[in-house]
């Protein structure tokens, strides 16, 4: 490892390398609860694509683990440091090089916010959708490799759909463009869509050219209260059914509700156990023959009170809320967030499933959902320090991945493998599906440096 | 070869192996002129992934090299057969499995004919966008092989974007499912992706899932007629400043409009020399306000006429026109389409480049274009028999070409690579990215009978 971190000082100015333990324990995990982590010998912070590949050699030429991280916002533990390997962040690539609005395309480094490529898109009446509930911090290299989805992607899609070229560092550290600038190409393989959710196994991503829209139609809201998460669940089955695409469909339940309330106090969980909260942008009368066939659907699944709402300031609070579910939740003992996506006709039963699991395993299972997609949030608190109550988790956890698989559906949505859902992607690929994964990964990764141990690939010195 | 056939007469129904050289014949290259194509040992018809899997695993016992087969409407010569080789084609494989409203997708075997497809997703309410000019005969196999375009995908993106899953027997013979049936999930490499588009290089595709929308809006149509063609490629950049979005957005140049005025007398050409054709699918106001916005673009750059359809039967006349232009000029000599894509804001300078490698080559090259994705289709016809006049389209073609690469764009955007387009591939893509591609290529198809000398690959022997 010395003669890694003394390479690093050779090829990198002086500030860009973070040896204090003090500062370097800041960058060795991200947000999912329950995932192991190591200490990393370095944090390098590079600022250019040449500084990236310099790193990216050196780990080459010591055989030392790669990890890159954005804002460190992941649920699943893909950017958690390896013991002795290289942690880096991209903190300080925080440019956006260009936004062309005849192109439709922005060209960024990738520790830009989400958030803040959506403010800079909006100044020129373009539009970013993919809009993960971490865009006030997470950055578009971390959305690109998990692949991020969002609240609007029940319409636009996720992070793949605007990804149109990349640069990136291989494993074998050197520098290419993947992808184009042009609407269309087929020109060789899509190496770059591969990149895309891959979790920093294949490479170290420099540069990001998105995909934009332009400005959308402002929104309409409604909202549906229902007496039980199944029928709420039906309600998001009839959406689907009646050929509606709303631009979100999100579900909150009464645990959400009720936590929200005991910290914010708004009110919400007297009125209701579930609630639905359905947007749609469709210019005109077509947004309002939307807005009722929306509540048609809420309302013949049983829900106890449905309406749309009139005022912008009270679906902005419903949203809120929304937003509010995870830090509310906090607040109650840790929280693991499951991410499974079920096809959505078995959203109903999938959800009756997580109640019967809360129930059998004696966990506390809140549940807020990008409902529109299927891709449900169970999300697990334990009493701190409960180790009892921690095992009874793990247990409702497995058994969540079981049931999402056995509905035809997968073990991650949105937040990709990380080290949570590694048994849950090996159950759910086989090993056939698993091997294509790892000679894709020998070709592009020969030395096994990059991100090792994470999603299938194997841990260092598992080689 | 005789091995090699035995052993299929022993794995396969006898009606499924053509070996007579009158029926061999007509399997034998796609509609690319001047692609070079051999003689196959057999042509295989398989009907199930199983037979599929029965051929794969023959040839890589006698290392014979495989080239899959949709309808054979490329053009490019991606499926021109290899001396010795064996062809399989999907003809029979066209089972439409499963039309899904709620989960809205489709399940299909790849000999399914896209107009097919199209026609029952419509039974239901609901559309299978992907409308590649060949649609009446190409199949979705096909179509995912080349990672097809069309006329809509201005708008609603190719075939990839469409695509949720992929059957696949991959080079070493292994059937394997790729994707999902959920709406969205991150579980592992986009390995379905990364087919789509490989043209046959990859995997053979058994079974494809593809995703539906809802049926949309009837279609406004607006034309605007204009005295040059980098004018009409003016007013399409100025459609993509105004942040409109199209359904479509066609150009048609002189030389097609009086090919079909030839043909059918429709009075075209009498009144335009460049005829851009827009569409929109807005709905309401929203498609009002669309159609007077494209108009303002059209006249702002130039037309000399331009209005909104007043009858759907004038709309279907002039879209019916852009379709006949391509066998309109294949009346007048062999017909070479080019299938360049450009930046948005460089369509009118590539334009005026064509013009002018038309007149510096002494060959007449007519222009359609998907011109709202930067699409151009420049269709260089030369008269049958003239070797010289071939040899300066020849020229013009590499012009084209080199033209694309220097202003940004790429050498195919929607027709595949090949066997026309490898020398581009190699200038666009440069070597080390071209490693990458071999090294994929390799990790999947570690035998080398995956349709060798397409795309990038080597050529049988050559290994």
């Amino acid at each position: 490892m010395r003669a890694l971190v003394d390479d690093l000082r050779r090829d990198l100015p002086a500030d860009r390398l973070l040896l204090d333990p003090d500062l370097v324990t800041g960058f060795v995990h991200d947000e999912a609860e329950w995932a192991p982590h190591g200490t990393p010998c370095v944090v390098v912070r590079p600022r250019t694509a040449d500084e990236v590949q310099a790193v990216v050699l050196a780990c080459v030429r010591h055989g030392v683990p790669l990890v890159a991280r954005g804002a460190g916002t992941g649920l699943s533990g893909g950017a958690n440091a390896i013991d002795g390997g290289v942690v880096l962040s991209t903190a300080l690539m925080t440019e956006i090089r260009e936004i062309d609005p005849v192109e439709r395309l922005a060209v960024v480094q990738p520790g830009v916010v989400n958030d803040d490529l959506r403010a800079a898109c909006a100044e020129r009446d373009l539009w970013y959708p993919p809009d993960p509930a971490s865009a006030p911090w997470s950055t578009i290299g971390g959305n690109v490799a998990t692949n991020a989805g969002g609240i609007c992607c029940a319409k636009y899609g996720v992070t793949r759909d605007y990804v149109l070229a990349l640069e990136v560092v291989t494993g074998t550290g050197e520098l290419v463009r993947l992808g184009r600038r042009t609407a269309k190409g087929v020109a060789g393989y899509d190496l770059a869509g591969l990149m895309v959710g891959s979790e920093g196994t294949l490479g170290v991503v420099t540069e990001v050219t998105v995909r934009l829209r332009p400005r959308r139609e402002p929104e309409h809201t409604v909202a549906g209260y229902f007496s039980s998460i199944v029928d709420a669940g039906r309600a998001v089955t009839a959406v689907g059914a009646a050929g509606l695409t709303p631009s979100a469909l999100e579900l909150i339940d009464r645990h959400c509700l009720s936590a929200v309330d005991r910290w914010k106090n708004m009110g919400l969980s007297a009125d209701a156990d579930v609630v639905l909260l359905g947007r749609t942008d469709a210019p005109g009368a077509a947004g309002e023959r939307e807005v009722e066939a929306m509540l048609a659907c809420f309302e013949g699944a049983g829900a106890t009170w449905a309406a749309r709402s009139t005022d912008q300031e009270e679906a902005d609070a419903l949203f809120a809320a929304r937003r509010l579910a995870y830090p509310a939740l906090e607040r109650l003992g840790p929280v693991l967030t499951e991410d499974v996506c079920v096809p959505r006709a078995a959203v109903p039963e999938m959800l009756a499933r997580i109640e019967k699991t809360a129930a059998e395993s004696d966990t506390l299972i809140a549940s807020i959902a990008h409902a529109g997609d299927g891709n449900l949030h169970p999300l697990l608190i334990t009493p701190p320090g409960d180790e009892d109550a921690r095992r009874r988790a793990q247990a409702a956890f497995d058994r969540i991945i079981a049931d999402a698989i056995d509905l035809g559906g997968t073990v991650t949505g949105e937040h990709g493998v990380g080290l949570l859902k590694r048994d849950g992607l090996r159950a759910e690929l086989g090993p056939v599906v698993l091997n294509l994964h790892r000679a894709v990964k020998d070709a592009l990764d020969p030395h096994g440096i990059l991100n090792p141990g994470k999603v299938f690939s194997r841990a260092p010195g598992a080689r």
